[in-house]
């Protein structure tokens, strides 16, 4: 046994990580495209996807990448579940603004081509834009043998929304409740974490798994790798659906979703990004899976450090109308979806407050 | 001085490329959006940018990276043309399909942030989107000190052509012109090439450069970085305006356009993605950069290989009818852009020939 670990010593400088976004973004002009035209940039708080005009319509682009854990997909060689993770970390981001996701393209750099590779990443690739519901619609692969020392997968995703129906968490009002959307694992975030914890134990990622987890696809799974490698959940279905749901008939509509959060690195604090002075309490959190309860145990790392740095179980927030609450949740389950509520905004400050284990969050 | 040099023997293997970017495609499946709906994809040939239905418009994505030239900049720690060569790679792509671009994301993977160097890839991101007149909608920043040994800089473009409008090559006609815009240098391919080069001599990029070059700011280059780290062309300017002019005012529309070809990796093959089957003689090239004869004479490098591995002064070609090329010429040179004729399209064989050095191509 060690210290306890924690994120920030697992590889990452955060704050250094902070330094560096900020000096890219004060050295940024203004945009060319001036306000009401094509390309015109509209600010959205929050910093899920970007939003530029383009008539009646917002478009959305979201980019990111797999990250860390494309690490234990090349150590053990399987790459099924990357174009996934890459798809969903990129269109859930979307889905945060009310945008549908409509198209992907794909950006992958290698040390050297390898067909095996690609076939496996066509597959999931193929396998996600189904899942997402969106056109690939173009890629690049890049031999950069001197750059990278492995893979590096990342995309970017385009969606619409009509104008006037973003979500911006402006119309969240005090007493809005919290509906969470099951996670299928560690999804694509916190991997530094995972790895530190492999590593200071030496376990290799196909030894024997330590303990019960059944995979979201019923099986059981047997090694480490079966498990850190399940594929992040995409959320188009249910959250586009849900969002073109009518009040005659399910219930409820657009308008009663306030706000919608991915849960990805920061864990928890992703909430303090929906609202400038809004509270958020966790009351009844949905289970959590087996492979955090053990990463907790093996790491000694503090409750505290787990909600900001992992999903939890829970990989998104649905922000809504309580008056809608109930109707809400009941079209999410018979839908086949996880979903329950987990709390309530509240005004008494900008925090997040996970009352099962008493841990508190201030900054994202 | 050693055996010629070649693009395949300075690190790239192309054949292992092709494969394994076919093994992705023959592993992907058909898109879940329905022709005529939003989203659905859109057959081009040629493959610079990927059409998507919107409505009465397209929307355009190309995704590209800066490749190994980024070694160079990080050698000498220069980022001030990394954000313009991204921005470059995407837009010229989508210029080929007449779209406009309109927005662009940026994908860095860092073995660990640097606050120095997003400053300056944010003031060269910026200069970029100025020149492409897009809006930046979003980026992302990955620290990944396991997979990247050094930064590796990719991103997207977003355009759009509204529909009927979009270039395709289809209406292409023997005997058409080829109009060349000049470029500005190596642009962002062939720089293995160009690297393998300067380690034989083991040059430093720092070093005197041997021969004279004036630099696009009029100054004159005095190291070999000054003139490797030249920034791409952003042919927005004039390319958009040009696809804009009508007959009544120029002499010269949209529809005298017949195809838009951007000269990147694979130089003067790139033609034959234009057309199935015609033909394109080059018989009065655009004048060829310095740098080109320096890189040509070190590496005793056959005309044939420089050729379809540089654009070797001419970074985009616009085919137009004979009876407006004139017109078009005189458009681009009063807008202070160095355009000439450099040839014609024929009906003899899809091939492309460039006459002065009497090098063939029928194979991209």
């Amino acid at each position: 046994m060690g210290e306890p670990m924690e994120y920030a010593s697992s590889g990452v400088d955060i704050e250094l990580e902070g330094k560096a976004v900020a000096s890219l973004i004060s050295s940024l002009g203004k945009s060319v495209r001036a306000p009401g035209t094509f390309g015109a940039p509209v600010p959205v708080p929050g910093g899920f996807g970007g939003l530029i005009e383009f008539g009646e319509y917002y478009l959305a682009l979201a980019t990111d990448g797999v990250g860390s854990k494309l690490q234990i997909a090349s150590e053990v060689n399987r790459f099924e579940s990357v174009g996934i993770d890459c798809m969903a970390m990129n269109v859930n981001d979307l889905l945060c603004v009310g945008a549908e996701p409509l198209a992907f393209v794909d950006y992958v750099a290698v040390p050297k081509p390898d067909p095996e590779f690609h076939k496996q990443l066509g597959a999931s690739l193929s396998e996600a834009c189904r899942l997402a519901r969106v056109t690939l619609a173009g890629g690049e692969t890049a031999s950069l043998p001197d750059i990278v020392n492995e893979v590096d997968v990342s995309g970017t995703a385009l969606g619409f929304v009509a104008k006037g129906q973003q979500i911006t968490g402006e119309f969240i009002l005090e007493d809005d409740v919290l509906i969470g959307l099951a996670s299928n694992g560690i999804h694509s975030n916190g991997y530094s974490l995972v790895r530190a914890v492999m590593k200071r134990y030496q376990h290799n990622y196909l030894d024997d798994l330590p303990f019960d987890r059944t995979l979201p696809n019923g099986q059981q799974a047997l090694s480490f790798a079966d498990v850190f490698l399940i594929p992040t959940s995409i959320y188009c279905d249910p959250i586009v659906d849900m969002l073109n749901c009518s009040k005659e008939i399910a219930g409820f509509e657009r308008s009663d979703v306030h706000g919608l959060c991915h849960i990805t690195g920061g864990g928890l604090t992703n909430l303090l990004r929906l609202h400038p002075t809004f509270g958020w309490t966790i009351d009844s959190p949905l289970p959590v899976h087996a492979e955090f309860d053990w990463l907790q145990q093996q790491g000694e790392i503090t409750d505290w450090e787990m909600y900001r740095t992992f999903n939890m179980g829970m990989g998104m927030v649905i922000v809504v109308s309580r008056t809608v609450a109930q109707d809400i949740l009941e079209w999410l389950n018979s839908r086949g979806h996880h979903a329950q509520i987990v709390g309530a905004v509240h005004n008494q400050g900008k925090q997040v407050t996970h009352l099962p284990t008493g841990s508190t969050y201030d900054a994202y």
